[in-house]
């Protein structure tokens, strides 16, 4: 699939949850047990007893998009120190143990949710769930740890982005894409910020989100659903609410009315690159399907090198050495659809710009052919079964859906909406895209500039997803 | 002054900010006497004898960048509640009061603070002191009048930015112009923080932020300034802080990375209107008198029908029909200079741009003549001296300086430093703009447009200052 290689480490981990963003439950034989506990604490089970382990995954309802003003990257900086100690467990100790059990664990922090897993052998399931309710009521931080931990944050965001002009450009475009809603501040957070938080933050977020009524645990592996929920219920189910969980108060985009454009240069860069960007609805926004028909819209016109736009830029005409398009409809509030482009030798961006869009105005105007849909819907599903064939991208479905308060009907769905996605319906989709209200960005090699604000090592991140 | 019709009202408020950011104090003879009182509430007392009357004014270190995430609107929207009633004034019979005393009382919110009036006759100074304290600290809010002052809000934001195209497209530019700052958010709030703002976020902010140790009274008018600290001390010397006063946490910008551009058609729209914006010191962070080298700069860059700009494209190549430039540095965290223009009959938006680019290169380049300089200067002067000739003038100069985290001296020295710029001194404030780091806007007439967002009357806001 390098013809669909994306040009921001952003677009790869969209890509990733939209392959991940399918469950064929029937083929998979999923049989879900959801349940909640008194507290209000979520319980996911699903069975899956191909080996003796078990994906064991916490998911609390907060992510970047719900951080206070002026404390971007808090989200991911409290996951970071979640990993510090409690009354029972000593600092830094966590990972350790689970390590010694012969488990794995890690966490990640996106725009709406926050996630904590560990892979283990099955027999150690109520071990790790003592563990997480541990830290999720009994964590234990210091001034000291806080300040370590910041450092590292840093470090990450120095070299995930701030030392990567093409993960730069991406949070420069995302934050011009989007005027008001905070899916436009980068997960890791401004430098800024991050410089500034401190341990009162972080003591006043865990307070307000790590609290029982706002977590969902989700348990895949080989477990007996009537004994896993016993386990839940005896080490979640006694947990205490800290706070009343509070509505999410992400301000609405106003209505679209301009069209917007970012330009950066960096010495970096050999190869210009080309993208485009528009708000979409989600598949828990969207009425009627719209969020399955862009899915499938995507896939068909850019999703690889039999797509429209493959075919048509590369393939005939010529003028582009790469070219494609995305869909990332995952997000509670908001999704995007983005195309890009890379000119081939010789072609102006102007040339190749104009180019694609006359291409969007054909294809909203005339839609596209039956059989491109039907491909699309194929090679959707197909990559949906590979990507859901692990304990790890089952839980992670489902944990990501419902923390992004979306239903487990939307995971279980899937299959068949998409697959009631025809050209009719991609058609009412296109006549509501609002085509000429974009964000288009150009990463372009260095050029003379008379400021001295050259692009340099400092800068300022966004990847969707931020792991530990 | 038709020539600098600014294109929106934003800039109009800039310009009268700029107008009043001069202070020849020597030639007012004014007379300044700064006190702090004990609850650490500050005191500034000018005397001005040429007519019976006194400015009260009492500024609250909180504006619209202070508010919190998902919350836009809300210093605005409190101030209106600050007109409801408290333990000892009936709802909304504050400003009827002021009227029996044959007065007049407003109110304005903008980035920085919160400022409430009242012009009154000197003998009721104590009066009008008595009431601001009350409801500094005894306001009485009921869900209703919350409820009843969002629809006059909303109807305000209708009003002046929805129905507005000039004033939309100058909220979408500002949005784009700071990519992490809250100076990005327009001051009257998104409609939709508006719709949502609750008693109980106002009952936070009015705890957090209506504290003594966070406000400033200034004193300008009839009265003898030992007197009027005594008042003050009576009347604000008692009251007891409700909170700590906090860092104001405010996101700076990252490193300037890209050019940007915001386009926008609407069918209200007859002639295209450019406009460039850049962000740069303020009179407060700016190092070694770079405020005042941008103030002179755009004063004789682009401030009226003498300056380069206008005799440029307006005069001498007819390119335009109108032309100029504006500096706003009045803001605590960062200020911005403006270029605007409106091409003539028959020429290209592309040309004009073009043209304007040449032409900024070229100053930047090669400075300005020693004559434009020293002509700018007098203008300035000149305008500050009319600016500043009333109480009002006066107090809002001081209070605004202040409330922004400036001090007096900002005030008191700027004339004397204003005078000290020169050539060098602009040629070196020239020397570290990034002049390719800007956001560009095209105001545009409508066209055919094949999505359907159109400009509506519904959208979202920004002005400088928004009065009551």
């Amino acid at each position: 699939m390098i013809h669909r290689t994306p040009p921001t480490p952003r677009l790869l981990a969209a890509l990733v949850l939209l392959l991940a963003m399918a469950l064929p439950a029937a083929a998979l034989n999923v049989d879900v047990t959801q349940h909640t506990l008194k507290n209000g604490m979520r319980v996911i089970v699903i069975p899956d007893r191909r080996a003796p382990t078990v994906t064991h995954m916490v998911w609390y309802r907060v992510g970047s998009a719900d951080e206070p003003a002026g404390k971007t990257g808090l989200a991911h900086y409290f996951e970071h120190l979640m990993f510090q100690g409690t009354k029972s467990i000593p600092p830094a100790e966590f990972s350790r143990i689970i390590e010694r059990l012969g488990g794995q664990d890690n966490a990640f922090t996106s725009f709406d949710y926050t996630a904590y897993y560990q892979r283990i052998a099955a027999r150690h399931l109520g071990r790790v769930m003592a563990m997480e309710a541990e830290r999720m009521q009994n964590l234990q931080l210091s001034q000291k740890e806080v300040d370590t931990e910041r450092e590292v944050i840093k470090e990450e965001r120095r070299l995930r982005t701030d030392n990567d002009p093409r993960a730069l450009f991406g949070e420069r475009l995302r934050a011009t894409l989007y005027l008001a809603h905070p899916y436009r501040r980068p997960v890791v957070g401004w430098m800024d910020d991050v410089e500034r938080l401190k341990l009162k933050d972080a003591m006043a977020f865990y307070r307000r989100h790590y609290t029982p009524a706002n977590a969902i645990v989700v348990i895949v592996g080989d477990v007996d659903p009537a004994a896993a929920l016993k386990l839940a219920e005896q080490h979640y189910g006694k947990l205490k609410n800290t706070a009343e969980v509070e509505e999410r108060a992400r301000t609405a985009e106003p209505p679209l009315l301009t069209a917007r454009r970012v330009v950066m240069r960096d010495e970096r860069i050999r190869t210009p690159a080309f993208q485009r960007m528009w708000v979409t609805p989600t598949y828990r926004t969207a009425k009627d399907g719209a969020a399955h028909a862009w899915e499938v819209f995507a896939e068909a016109f850019g999703g690889g090198s039999t797509s429209l736009i493959y075919r048509t830029l590369v393939v005939k005409e010529k003028i582009a050495t790469n070219a494609g398009a995305w869909y990332s409809g995952e997000g509670r509030d908001y999704g995007e659809f983005g195309v890009y482009a890379t000119p081939a030798p010789g072609v102006s961006p102007e040339k190749l710009e104009a180019r694609i869009e006359r291409l969007l105005a054909e294809v909203k105007r005339d839609g596209l052919p039956g059989t491109d849909i039907g491909h699309a819907i194929n090679v959707l599903t197909a990559e949906a079964v590979y990507a859901l064939d692990s304990q790890f991208g089952l839980a992670r479905m489902f944990g990501s859906t419902l923390a992004a308060d979306g239903s487990a009907d939307d995971v279980l769905k899937w299959e068949e909406r998409l697959r009631a996605v025809n050209t009719e319906r991609i058609k009412r989709m296109l006549a509501s895209w609002a085509l000429k209200k974009h964000v288009t960005g150009w990463l372009l090699p260095a050029a003379d500039d008379p400021g001295p604000a050259k692009a340099t090592r400092q800068g300022a991140t966004k990847e969707k997803e931020t792991a530990r």
